[in-house]
């Protein structure tokens, strides 16, 4: 089996935090490894919540080990009454990267719905509706953070490659491996 | 010498994040006891920013030890370029709370200003040279975060008590002591 690339993404939010992790080979195959959703309850203080977000992402760096993190770019001008929340737990899930010496990278959602449909306006049906197809699962992925998170790591395994890359100062043995036969690919 | 509490004020900031400790008596004195900027390079990827902002907080925890953390409220409304990395750094220092067992809790610019002059449109000079009074400092606090951080402590302490401290689940014991001390004092 050609040597994959093991991407974690994380669609944030502090009520659901959507998390994906799939497996990328250099042909742009990809397989499912693990997909949930992180949550936190509504009522309890905002350093609690933060908190399980955070025990709920460390959980999954654990359980499968990921090259890299993707984590979808909060911007200021989305749903405001939680775009505060949402870009928090992003800060939370790229200080994890960080800590764990993972390489992360953000995506907006037009890069994301580019990446997967080829059209940066593209329906939230039809960007589930790819994922799906492309790792062979019987039914859309539930719910939509999940999704969200699935679409946003494979975006970033089809995105990057030698340019892309760039602003990765270091690269895991894996990811130099997958880049080695990307470009072995593209002969 | 009376109880005090220890209230650790973070100023949230990806550039620079304010840090300042101070000790608060029931008689509402107050002692300095810390007070800094932590940085991180703006050439660092995002990840790297944040974990340098992240272990900037956890040194200051352990050297100083407060009782509790409080940290200012970011609305999605503030200086836009740069909001999304605050709230990012916002995060991070309400999850440290919680990773410490500290209580945490949020302040609006207009509370803090509030609390330091008794008035919530106060210019930036007449909080600081309250601040410098208050701490008994020979000249303003600098730089401007670094003051907004003691100015966050001093008004976290100022403004809770019994009734404030409703959401608070757990108080440490030295928020115990100082709460009776200062019920005491208003008697």
């Amino acid at each position: 089996m050609a040597s994959a690339l093991r991407v974690l993404g994380i669609d944030p939010g502090l009520t659901r935090c959507g998390v994906g992790v799939v497996d990328v080979r250099a042909d742009r195959s990809a397989t499912l490894v693990h997909v949930g959703v992180v949550r936190s309850a509504t009522d309890a203080p905002i350093e609690q919540r933060l908190a399980s977000i955070a025990a709920g992402i460390r959980a999954v760096i654990a359980d499968h080990g990921p090259d890299v993190v993707a984590v979808e770019r909060v911007f200021a001008q989305q749903n405001r009454s939680t775009v505060m929340g949402t870009a928090q737990a992003s800060g939370i899930a790229l200080l994890l990267a960080a800590e764990h010496g993972l390489p992360a990278a953000t995506h907006t959602p037009s890069e994301v719905k580019a990446a997967i449909t080829g059209y940066g306006n593209a329906e939230k049906l039809q960007v589930q509706t790819m994922v799906a197809r492309v790792l062979r699962l019987d039914a859309l992925p539930q719910p939509a953070d999940a999704a969200d998170a699935l679409a946003l790591a494979l975006c970033h395994a089809w995105r990057r490659g030698p340019a892309a890359g760039g602003a990765v100062a270091a690269l895991t043995p894996a990811q130099r491996a997958w880049a080695a036969a990307e470009k072995a690919t593209r002969r």
